[in-house]
């Protein structure tokens, strides 16, 4: 039997290639109490056991006015872990403005602001979120598709305008790597739902990368790294 | 009724776009006797009678030992618009060394090298092919598919051992647009076939941008133009 690889490899790598996690660190991570952030948290709490080890790290859960609280056994998990961890209350519907709707885009954009804040006001220099190798993948097609562009989301971004930088850690490892992982670990069950979600272009973006890769794992890598490799005197 | 975008307009945006012919060029048409390749020539010809033309232009047509000939109704056409043309004889399968099976890319190669020798030999800087829009998309699925790179083929590029740029002036347009237009003149019919095609790939390429674009032209030329629109920033 072919031994599996691990999903710490993956972000292992990643880590390395990307220079994610550098001396002195102070990381706060995005929790949502899904798999992916979950699996994200898990790896920083046993990356932090390892010798040597030089960095420090937070996992931020962000209670919206609408969706379910955080899940208890992640919680649970999370004590036996030892993560360091806190929930700060947010009134994401609150926050509209007189005429808007509820949606998507606007939970994501306040969730976001709420984590930069945090790391901002508590001396974080980075925000480590769960985007994995899929999440970036249908990214880049919808980009293609719908905006006639090449971007997708990167490993390692810094804010222009704070001292902050984004990482993504899973960005190397496949979404049924992490769905094997977590069945394994006894958190796979649960999954971020609202009444919110309109994600139509990203779900069909999803399926047509399934469509040309007919879901085989090694062409959706193939065509993740070509993000790497991009040749410019053979493009317009 | 919406008035019909001629082929010529996207031919004249990507030679201006590029810069794909200039004063006193001499260039060299590979001619297959296919639509793609009448189209370039009848757009060349036509361009040859604007008032301050000042490039000079040839066609060429490399006589394989297995495949048919020129296609008599398109040399009628050339003669009806005075394109300058010439046929060589090259034995295709006879310059196959020993041991060896005749196959596409032989052939392909072998002609490009004709091609490319009678311009050096005749004094002409630039080879002109019938590549058209769709030809390029279906060249970047196959590259990100199967080499894990994002390239594809572009509208010029220049011979670094040699003083010959290749350009594509056909680049913008979608391949329905040549097929209308050469069904309306009267040359649509004959198309390029012989006992040694294998473009599997390619044919499967071309089935994976149809089904993820639904064969609509609007979104193909977004995914094309995303060649044009590389964000390295969002990318890995």
């Amino acid at each position: 039997m072919k031994k599996k690889v691990k999903i710490s490899s993956y972000i292992d790598k990643a880590i390395f290639d990307y220079n994610l996690i550098e001396d002195g660190d102070k990381i706060l991570i995005g929790a949502s109490g899904g798999k992916d952030s979950t699996a994200l948290i898990e790896y920083f709490a046993k990356r932090s056991l390892r010798p040597n080890c030089n960095f420090s790290y937070k996992a931020l859960f962000i209670q919206s006015d609408f969706a379910p609280p955080f899940p208890p056994n992640i919680l649970k998990l999370f004590e036996e872990w030892n993560v360091p961890f806190e929930k700060i209350d947010v009134d994401i519907i609150g926050r509209l403005k007189d005429g808007h709707k509820m949606n998507c885009w606007w939970c994501t954009t306040q969730r976001r602001t709420e984590l930069l804040n945090y790391a901002l006001d508590n001396g974080f220099n980075k925000i480590a979120l769960g985007h994995h190798m899929d999440d970036i993948l249908e990214t880049l097609f919808m980009n293609m598709l719908h905006k006639g562009e090449i971007a997708a989301i990167p490993p390692s971004l810094k804010y222009k305008k704070y001292p902050i930088t984004i990482i993504r850690p899973l960005c190397y490892v496949a979404e049924e790597k992490i769905i094997e992982h977590a069945t394994e670990e006894g958190y796979a069950g649960f999954t971020c739902t609202c009444n919110y979600q309109d994600n139509s272009f990203r779900k069909e973006a999803r399926k047509k990368v399934e469509l040309i890769t007919n879901g085989d794992e090694n062409t959706r890598r193939r065509l993740f790294n070509s993000m790497k490799n991009i040749k410019p005197e053979y493009l317009l």
